[in-house]
């Protein structure tokens, strides 16, 4: 049996422009993304659902359909909850599945490759751009503004995937966290040779003079898996990876350097700091 | 695999005086009752917490005494959870457990007895007393004021009454929602012949002009297990729920009524309605 409970709180969780029902999918969306990055197929889940006092009855609809929209989108049925009042809109949600593995974070053994199943940059781009108005193209706009507004944890890549790794995670805390949580956790080092982003983020970060690390690194709510395997292993999981209908990057190594993780770029090493999303911080 | 829900916000369920300690106990509480009322042994729970920003190490600490309070209690494992921010207290109680067979809602059969394990119209006098300052005398307000701030659902009285049961629930939203409940899940009526109260909390509604009837069937918070059972099992179930440290009080009768809850006094019969707990409303 694998349970895990996600909150989300309207203040936190829910950016500008985001619709009811768009928040009420991101609260399964959140469950998804770790049951994805486990490699374990989810089965149900239950909401706990706080409702300001002055909802209306077109918000509750609202929700009740993005909790459809998860439902059809995942293959999992929503089994149970509670609703009751709060002064935030909050969303527990709590997700069951049945594995008879788990990929931890604590598996990575010097030499693996370090590896994630997409680029990064876009959610924490979309939030400047619906929160700060910061300046995009038309196209990169809507892409970033869709990365925040309807997070895709690609679920059957991580089913596929969990044979193959070595450990992982979800990337929900920012990619630097959950590097530096796999190494600690494992008691290894890891080495980036390569940040795993795309010249439109680059671009992005140019324009609006952002740096283009702490966008990368200290994003959060990315919802990719970041992962270590076996390097003989990568060619197979890498198909696995695209028959499921994603992809399989590499970004680095890991070595023996325990707890130490770095960014070597053009022969210069520079280490990367735990930053990202912390809560009450 | 049963699996329960219950989310605890400071706004509506930490009244005045209860500390944070006792706040974490009650949202586990909340999910032993439940499980209490099924005849489920809890095996483990997870946590969600939003905590206001201006929280204190200290605060966060007594919800951890309180878990631990509740973990020894009804011995079940704090397996995990989540935590963020929020504007109020929120604990979303996730509580996991295995059974082969459950109490359902829809069971009661006409001639079946109505029962319950304890009296009612503490917790409501209690809220009353912590509140709106009501009057009462020093013992009863001790023992009311306790049965809001340290709610204790009897679970080893639960376990031990399920098989006997026919139909159950917890009375957390009341005596008089509870019975409603069960008759229209069951497709029957329920007469009551007697209101499962004391002449501590009789007195107490004199004191304060308050109704006797919506002190006891629309109060809420009571923790305690309505149910009904074929008359030839009174004995035996009665003799369990006592060595489980309970008891066991006949209120009434299942009849062919539908959804008709009613109380018989002094062959006088009148309608009970759905007075109680109801959120948001």
């Amino acid at each position: 049996l694998v349970i895990k409970t996600d909150m989300l709180v309207d203040k936190t969780d829910v950016p500008r422009g985001m619709t009811y029902r768009q928040a009420a999918r991101k609260a399964v969306a959140m469950c998804v993304s770790d049951f994805a990055s486990k490699g374990v197929k989810p089965d149900s889940f239950l909401v706990s659902i706080g409702l300001p006092r002055d909802s209306t009855g077109g918000q509750v609809r609202e929700l009740a359909l993005g909790f459809k929209d998860a439902s059809n989108e995942w293959g999992v049925k929503l089994v149970g909850g509670d609703t009751g009042e709060a002064d935030d809109l909050v969303i527990d949600c709590v997700m069951v599945g049945f594995a008879k593995r788990v990929v931890w974070r604590s598996g990575a053994k010097p030499g693996d490759l370090v590896v994630t199943t997409g680029y990064f940059g876009y959610p924490p781009s979309g939030l400047r751009i619906l929160m700060e108005g910061a300046k995009a193209t038309e196209l990169f706009g809507a892409k970033a503004a869709a990365s925040v507004l309807r997070p895709s944890p690609n679920l059957a890549a991580g089913l596929a995937l969990a044979k193959y790794l070595s450990s992982s995670m979800d990337s929900s805390d920012g990619l630097a966290i959950c590097l530096h949580d796999i190494a600690d956790a494992s008691g290894v080092g890891i080495s980036l040779d390569a940040l795993p982003v795309k010249e439109d983020v680059r671009a992005f970060a140019r324009t609006n003079s952002l740096s283009l690390e702490r966008l990368v690194l200290g994003g959060g709510e990315e919802y990719l898996i970041v992962g270590t395997l076996e390097e003989e292993s990568f060619r197979k999981a890498s198909r696995a990876a695209r028959v499921a209908g994603g992809e399989l990057i590499r970004i680095g190594r890991v070595n023996g350097k325990k707890g130490r993780v770095e960014l070597v770029e053009n022969g210069r090493s520079e280490q990367v700091d735990r930053i990202g999303w912390t809560h009450l911080s």
